[in-house]
C-alpha cells in the first residue's frame, strides 16, 4: 500500500453549491497509480464545506442553497458571534452540518462514484476567497 | 498493511432508518482478516444516507424519520427541481445533512463500535429500490 | 504504510462544544510517527459527536449550541424514545446532524488543519459522563 497527497488551490466561487468532481479526477491523475483504495478530500476552511450529491440537475444545488438559508438563518438576535458579517455565523454552523471532508473509495483505478453523484464545494460565504483542499489517496 | 473491497447490493427497504451493522459485520468477515485498521461503507446514491447512532430501541429510528421529516419539507413551493416526485429533493438534502459514508475503526479484529452504536441505512425515497454499498477495509 | 491506534477517554464536559484538538494532537504524537497520513478520531457514543470549525472565539461554540437547541427540540411531543430524559432524544439527533467521526490529512508530520480550525467535542446531554475517542494514524 502507498500514500500520496497533494494541496490544490480553487479559485474564488460565488456563495452557493458547485460540483467539483472534474478537480478532484484531475488531481487523483496526477498525485499516482491507486488501483483498490480510498480518496479523501479535505477543506481547510470552516466557513465552506464539502459534500457529495446529485450532479446532473443544477436546479438541485440551486434548492441547497435555499434549504440551507432557510434553514440557518442570517441576522438572528440570538448569534453572539456577529462582527464577521451577517454571512459568517450561518457559514460555521452550515460547514458542520454539512462536513469538512468526503472519503470516496477507488475501484479499478476510478472513484467509485454511483452514477449520479458528484463532488460538491458548498460556499457559505458572500466573498470567500479562494479555497484550500487536502487530496490524499491511499491503497494499491 | 493491506486493503479490501467488496460491493453488496442490499435490497429495497421501505422509507425510514434501518440497522444495517449485521450486514456490513458479515462483508467485512467475508473480504479478509484485519485486526488493526478502517473500515468504511459508502452508499453509491443520493437519496439514501448512513449514519451511526442508537442500536437498541426501534423508536429513535422511528424518531429520526419524524425529525427529518419535520426539517426537511416535502412540497415546499421554493423548490425548483420538483419534478422527481415530491420526496426527491427532500431526500437529497437530508442525504447531505446524515452524509454518504461511515468510517469505523477496527480494533483487535472487530468494528469499534460503542456499546450502543450501530450503522443506519437511512432511506429517504418511498420507493428507493435496491442500495448499493462500497465496503473497504485497511489495516494490519 | 503502518497504522497506530489509541483509545483515550476524555473526562465529563458541561453539555456544549469544546475544542480537543490539544489532546487529539497530544495522542497523535504518542502513537507514532507519520508523516503524510490520514488522522481519524471517532466517537463511541450516540449522544455526543465531533466535527471541525472554529477554534478561536467562544461565542462561535456558544451559537454552536444556541443553534441547534433551536433546530432540534427537546420535549417535542412527537417523539417516541422520550423516557431517558428530555436531552436524549435531541442528542441522538444532534450526533447524527454532526457525525461521530472526524478525518483529517498529516501533511509534514503535523495535522493538515487550517488556521482556523480546530476539533469539537460537542456534548449534547447533560450529564454525559466521560466520552472515549478511538484515535487511529495510518501514512508513512
Amino acid at each position: 500500500m502507498t500514500i500520496y497527497q497533494q494541496i490544490i488551490s480553487l479559485p474564488e466561487k460565488p456563495r452557493g453549491f458547485h460540483l467539483i468532481t472534474r478537480e478532484v479526477v484531475r488531481a487523483l491523475q496526477d498525485i499516482g497509480n491507486i488501483r483498490t483504495g480510498m480518496c479523501q478530500v479535505f477543506i481547510q476552511h470552516t466557513s465552506a464545506s464539502l459534500t457529495i450529491n446529485e450532479n446532473a440537475d443544477p436546479t438541485v444545488r440551486e434548492d441547497f442553497e435555499m434549504f440551507f438559508n432557510k434553514t440557518v438563518k442570517e441576522n438572528d438576535p440570538a448569534y453572539k458571534h456577529d462582527y464577521e458579517g451577517a454571512d459568517d455565523m450561518p457559514a460555521h454552523l452550515k460547514a458542520s452540518l454539512l462536513g469538512s471532508s468526503v472519503l470516496i473509495p477507488i475501484h479499478n483505478g476510478q472513484l467509485a462514484l454511483g452514477t449520479w453523484q458528484g463532488i460538491y464545494l458548498c460556499e457559505h460565504r458572500n466573498h470567500g476567497g479562494s479555497r484550500s483542499l487536502v487530496i490524499t489517496a491511499w491503497g494499491q
